[in-house]
């Protein structure tokens, strides 16, 4: 690629890549359309990805490459700009795999004076990455191998002599290759999904240390001061988030019929006053965190005493971990909760891959399909906090059952046998998240049409809010819509609000921010000195999309494998949505519609050439002819 | 539709309905998503035909209906937003019709208190309508029939009693039904493609008077101001088009081969330097106007002494008509083509549909298909600048062999037989403006796919520029591409700009204006209050075209309607595209391609309804159902 012909503003112009398999350093550096045309994160990772990777390669082998990416604007100073993404053939699905993580790491890296980091190869013994602003090396790690997140941050520090270093890492889990591993920043914000921290285990390397004391000059900085002011004069819009956290809508979501329990079976659970964001304000929370150039707080830091023993440098359990380990597996102990939540944090796991993963097993194991012989006597029944602690550890480590666990619930489902498979809730192997999509009809379609299978944070908002919000307006989306409602109206709003979501995790905007289309364009020009236009944005979104979809095309991923478990079409047996499934055929109907509308081929589901082409895409037409029209 | 729950900014609210078969005058108030959902002229003009008329209606018959329609920002105190759009079923191509126009009519309108009149049946004796703010009468205009246009505008002024009225009218070639006939805001601002002055004519409506004496009320003043400022700050980006005038260009398609010439046989013309921008300020240019709040001027006014006797009030002639009466037919007589002009102005005609039919007659005259008995002994050649004007006359007039040029050229060639089709250069029966395709290809595939036939105006911008400007870096196109490449990036280009230039005629914004789509979104938002992004812009232009191709599928127009004529595709002999022209069948794959990327159905060129659900035209997709699938 071409040299720039000007200093960048935003972003920093450079790309590093590092071969771990022979200990090559290199820089590369793309010219400012690349920024434009792919703004970071997902869009910038499926670039690497699609145009490196060949194939039908072993996710955990040497040939799968790990790119972490910062976007633009990540590390200016306004709110939800701190986070950043990683992706890797998913060992998970054996497809597209990207995750996004908050905290401090993405913004230390711009400021060290960099964009993004492939990693290829595999190292012989393990190793750590040391990036100093400038100073990239390469440094040996068998001494934090197999120790826990917080010890591996501490011992980082400690070694390099910084304690305001910043650690991404992947822990004791992904060590072993546990597909439901994840890596996480500063210990507790995780990229959870797609088994990522198994190939990061699988590369040997633990972890990436970061000093960046660079500043990071940006095109018109009283712009993007100006949305960081309007971010802080408007906080109380997330008032909720600071009081209570992700698991503030517990007794809501409960009243709704649609919080995940008993494996899905049900949709409403006796307990979930024990678990919910005031509660654990009440009783467990001693403090609130926050990520980088944020005033909202919305973190929970928890300390449970002996014998649950919680640690507050694990952080505190999040939404998802709450109904995950708490009410999916029929658990109302918000302190074996947040001891599960510090077990997955320690060891690095994805704590939704975890607790769906339990809880399938808990419903194996009340129907009989496993017994007290398979589980080392343990009692796995829904409702047994202990057994659910004692699981977490034990896939962290792949002991006994937990090393069949250890492999997802789709893996695990296959070697339990064929009674099994029912109970197994996932999509293209990915375990589904908290968010029950009987009652989110629009979830439904991005669970079973995300590339990265059952996954809420690549199409989540807001396609099911009860109010078009002005966010949802901006983009001429001005219809409220039932959030059971699956209508052509509904497709459109989440063909939308998915593309923008994909935006977020390009440009890495947490989700919370009620930032509107028109406030991410003020940051990016602020920040660039381009002139993006909403359109533009859309584009990103759309174009990122497609890269993950094609990339999933070329792995041999068709029209089949979007679906959704059969489960989702039966009701629950209380609440608003007693005896009320999703209707199969009008959600074969939503997807291919969706497709339709996408310019996604409906058999092959991939991205078709005019649609690729309209996002500026060419390039990507020739690797799917390559491959997918060989088949 | 619901009332409005608060007063409307920017546009009125009211949209007058008149029947001039029984008189009656109605108002129907629709309410705000309407507006942000059509805009105004195109998208608007398309909601009511495509709702309203019947597949299969006589153009010329009681049943179509005659829609002027403004836009959300029209009035406005910024340039360019002086527009105004007119639509109905077109007899010249009986397909969709719509044009736009200048001047001060549209802004009247709007401080009258209306956005927009559906003219519905027909009047047995000649009528004029008498908008004075919200007084409506339907008048005799019996004494008008037959008069030229300035001598209408002048009778209606002082039997009115107020010289501030200003008057849209049909001429006398629109009375007569000349299906090259045109409307006119303002004796010189017209609304000239699709024969539409016809479709007035045959409602026997001679004008439409109005005064509006209202303000119009603007959510925010200052914004507005802010994006007028800038325009005045940056009138020297439209220099060229004060000095010289929209022929400012003459030299340089000259030069590029590209000027049409002896009805697009060739490219260049030797006396191109006689009928040029600069040639006309030196000779008979006496004066500039300007439209409603425009400070550029572009608009010629000419004096001619006799034998020619073109008299100021009736202007001077654009690009288009001295492309069309002058190279096209192989004049090179200023002085002759003022007077066509004044001709076309004062019997209202469309410069270009009149000027391509007289150079097709001429090739056929050179080609012997028409002889000297043919022509009431007019040597009807390429050159003879008093045939011309004869025949200017002639055609308005329906006298000899003008009645029959007066059905435009697809029609006179099936009367003069076989042998004189290939010289008919028209697509969908609407004669191609003077843009030659062979050197802008993306113009090519405009005049193949627009929905009125051979258009410049509902794509033209600004898809075969040499550079790409800030307009279309701000929608993500960045790469420059070659005027005659015929690639998939051109076509993605020319797909973004055609959406973009029917927003501007939704806005009815003047493709003229330097404005970027921000801007264009900051008038429309300092207008309405709204909250428009550059999506949902985008998104109206893309709609507007979506509803008039759906209005073409239901009247039986399929793919095989959207092609150019067999001249383009052979070369000119002089200049840079000697022997070169449009490869076939590249051109058929863009088309094709471009079909894809709009998601239109390959065979019935129509949106697919999954395309319509997502442009939120749902209620279009029964419409098609109803007639298109019933075929």
């Amino acid at each position: 690629m071409a040299e720039k012909t000007s200093s960048p503003t935003g972003y920093t112009g450079n790309i590093l890549r590092i071969n771990l398999s022979n200990n090559s350093i290199s820089v590369e550096h793309p010219d400012d359309k690349f920024y434009r045309t792919y703004i970071g994160g997902t869009a910038l990772i499926g670039y690497y990805l699609l145009k490196e990777l060949k194939p039908g390669i072993d996710p955990l082998g040497p040939d799968n490459k790990l790119v972490f990416s910062s976007g633009v604007i990540t590390g200016i100073p306004s709110a939800g700009t701190g986070r950043n993404g990683v992706g890797a053939k998913s060992p998970l699905t054996n497809g597209w795999g990207d995750a996004q993580a908050g905290g401090h790491w993405g913004a230390e890296l711009k400021r060290a004076g960099w964009d993004a980091i492939i990693v290829e190869g595999q190292a012989v013994k393990p190793v750590y990455i040391w990036i100093n602003d400038d100073k990239v090396e390469i440094k040996a790690a068998s001494h934090l191998w197999g120790k826990t997140t917080a010890e591996v941050q501490k011992l980082i520090r400690n070694e390099l002599g910084d304690d305001k270093i910043r650690v991404t890492q992947t822990g004791i889990a992904g060590e072993k290759l546990v597909r439901i591993a994840g890596i996480s920043n500063d210990i507790t914000r995780y990229y959870g999904r797609c088994g990522l921290g198994a190939v990061m285990g699988s590369k040997k390397l633990k972890a990436i240390a970061v000093r960046g004391k660079k500043g990071l000059p940006l095109a018109d900085t009283e712009r993007v001061q100006q949305v960081a002011k309007w971010l802080v004069d408007n906080k109380q819009l997330l008032s909720w988030a600071t009081t209570w956290g992700t698991s503030a809508g517990v007794a809501g979501l409960n009243a709704m019929g649609i919080l995940p329990t008993f494996n899905f079976r049900e949709g409403q659970f006796d307990g979930f006053n024990d678990i919910s964001g005031p509660t654990m304000v009440e009783t467990i929370l001693i403090d609130r965190d926050t990520c980088f150039a944020c005033p909202i707080n919305c973190k929970r830091v928890v300390k449970v005493d002996a014998p649950y023993n919680v640690d507050p440098t694990y952080g505190g359990p999040e939404y998802e971990t709450i109904g995950a380990l708490g009410s999916l597996c029929g658990i109302r102990d918000l302190k074996a909760i947040a001891h599960g939540n510090q077990t997955c944090n320690a060891y690095g796991l994805d704590t939704i891959g975890v607790g769906t993963t339990i809880a399938f097993a808990m419903e194996c194991y009340e129907n009989g399909i496993l017994t007290k012989e398979d589980t080392d006597g343990i009692e796995l029944k829904f409702g047994n906090a202990e057994a659910m602690m004692k699981m977490v550890e034990m896939i962290a480590r792949r002991e006994g059952i937990g090393d069949v666990l250890a492999e997802g619930c789709m893996r695990a489902a296959e070697k339990f046998g064929r009674k099994a498979v029912k109970y197994a809730m996932h999509i293209k192997g990915q375990e589904v998240p908290m968010h029950d999509p009987r009652g989110k009809v629009g979830m439904g379609i991005g669970y079973a049409t995300s590339p990265t299978g059952a996954d809420h944070m690549h199409n989540m908002h807001d396609t099911d809010v009860v109010r078009v919000n002005p966010i949802m307006r901006a983009l001429g989306l001005h219809d409220s819509i039932p959030p059971t409602e699956l209508s052509p109206a509904k497709v459109r709003m989440f063909q939308y609000m998915t593309n923008l979501q994909h935006f977020r995790n390009c440009a890495l905007i947490c989700a919370f921010m009620p930032y509107s289309p028109q406030h991410m364009i003020e940051l990016i020009n602020g920040a660039t000195g381009w002139n993006l236009s909403v359109w533009e944005l859309m584009k990103v979104g759309e174009r990122a999309l497609a890269l993950a979809r094609a990339f999933n095309a070329r792995e041999g991923f068709t029209a089949k494998d979007d679906y959704l478990p059969e489960r989702f079409y039966k009701g629950v047996s209380t609440g608003p949505l007693k005896d009320k499934g999703i209707e199969k055929k009008a959600m074969k109907q939503a997807i291919r519609l969706y497709y339709e509308m996408s310019g996604w081929d409906p058999v092959s589901a991939a991205p078709t050439a005019a649609k690729l082409h309209e996002l500026d895409l060419s390039w990507v037409v020739k690797e799917l002819e390559a491959s997918i029209i060989k088949k």
